[in-house]
């Protein structure tokens, strides 16, 4: 595997740094390859302004057709154009970070605000009676696999499916299908650790070995499956699921996946 | 009203921009005070690191106890700290921003993550066999309104109970239950604006009606009817909803908000 790891915790010396640092070395010692983007250690800058498009800006500033020019012309900033660059080489891609307030720290959303580009990420492919755009199952990223590696301080009970926090797989589903799935990366189930705040030195060999795991055998791990846009199951334009092809039971977010 | 408003937007000659502009001059046109903490004009740090706890930062790093400690003892940086007196100040919060990647843009959670100090907007209160701290419905926070108002670009149907991306409600919950209601804030149902990548200036002026009606009824509507974690709904600590409380075919996130 080609392996692009994207890390976003402030303290090496933490569960995270130490899960990132296991995986480098359990994915290397198999014979992959890893980049790491270390977002503190690179000092990623996390916010999108008119400096991110130099001349390409328009003035009012517009941030989708900004980006989209900018990335079209080669001329997004050389930071955000690695990343662009590692994930096209990834075929897989980890995102190793706590869960701060039910979601993403400002760090790694700032990335992708600023890596995930318009006409990069979205607003790729032609809308048609067929068609809208490729997404969803299509775009710049598919044939590519993501993971979520998550902490995070409540116990499992508070996160399961009547606790009071709203099931992780609701609260990962913005993330999972809004960000990841959008562009094409196929999404590989997270893996979540809960209680890491009462979590003691003693309790890390078995994380270390249900990490492992997890990344040794990624290859063979079936995505999470989430219903592709352009192939008959949602109505063009409304991207209405179509009547009659939920699975029993389901509604909301879990109406997009199949059972 | 003592309204402060947190805006987060790169451009202010943008729709955000207006929409923030004309709930300043609306509020203070009927006689409300208002507060403005205009992240970009204000250069905000979106990003959470050691130098946000100076001297009570411990090493290795741990936010959440870091940021408690310099909460407790008036240490924490002066944007944050006045940040929170605004927020103690004020009796109703309106937060103007875009949906970017289904969720807040960067600069925004770095607010959260930064401004929601451990001691000030979680880990408050103490927990006994009925009690699980002071949080959803309690906090201090309590007493206090919110209000998201937020711009996206994708049309109405999308984010509908069928739509793609799944329903605007359940993509807000996080923010409005997990971010807001958790220190208490009471949340007011949203002011969405659809489509508004496609949105002309001709457009505008029913936005703008819309906007001043709902800003102009701010003390007479009705909060979201989330539950509240002490009164009984919840089993301590697994923080439960008890069986046989739910609506009729509320699941997941809605389980969490009376019909």
């Amino acid at each position: 595997m080609k392996t692009l790891i994207v890390h976003a915790h402030p303290e090496p010396n933490s569960l995270n740094g130490s899960l990132t640092d296991l995986a480098v070395a359990t994915l290397t010692g198999a014979g992959h390859q890893v980049q790491v983007s270390d977002l503190y250690a690179m000092d990623w800058k996390a916010v999108v302004d008119a400096a991110d498009y130099g001349a390409a800006a328009s003035n009012p500033l517009r941030v989708a057709l900004d980006s989209g020019r900018a990335f079209r012309t080669g001329t997004l900033t050389p930071d955000v154009r690695a990343e662009q660059e590692k994930l096209l080489w990834a075929d897989t891609v980890i995102f190793q970070f706590p869960l701060w307030w039910y979601t993403m720290p400002a760090i790694l959303k700032g990335w992708v605000d600023r890596v995930f580009s318009y006409r990069f990420a979205y607003g790729v492919g032609e809308h048609s009676e067929t068609k809208y755009g490729e997404r969803f199952g299509e775009g710049t990223l598919a044939g590519r696999r993501a993971l979520l590696s998550v902490t995070l301080g409540g116990p499992e009970s508070h996160y399961s499916a009547r606790g009071i926090n709203g099931p992780i797989d609701d609260l990962l589903f913005p993330i999972q299908h809004g960000i990841l799935y959008h562009p094409g990366l196929e999404v590989l189930p997270p893996f979540v650790l809960f209680g890491a705040d009462r979590m003691s030195v003693e309790d890390y060999p078995d994380v270390a070995k249900a990490w492992r795991e997890r990344l040794l055998t990624l290859e063979t791990t079936d995505p999470v499956p989430y219903r592709r846009q352009n192939f008959g199951d949602y109505e063009i334009p409304s991207l209405h699921l179509k009547e009659g092809l939920e699975t029993p039971g389901h509604s909301g977010f879990s109406l997009h996946r199949h059972a």
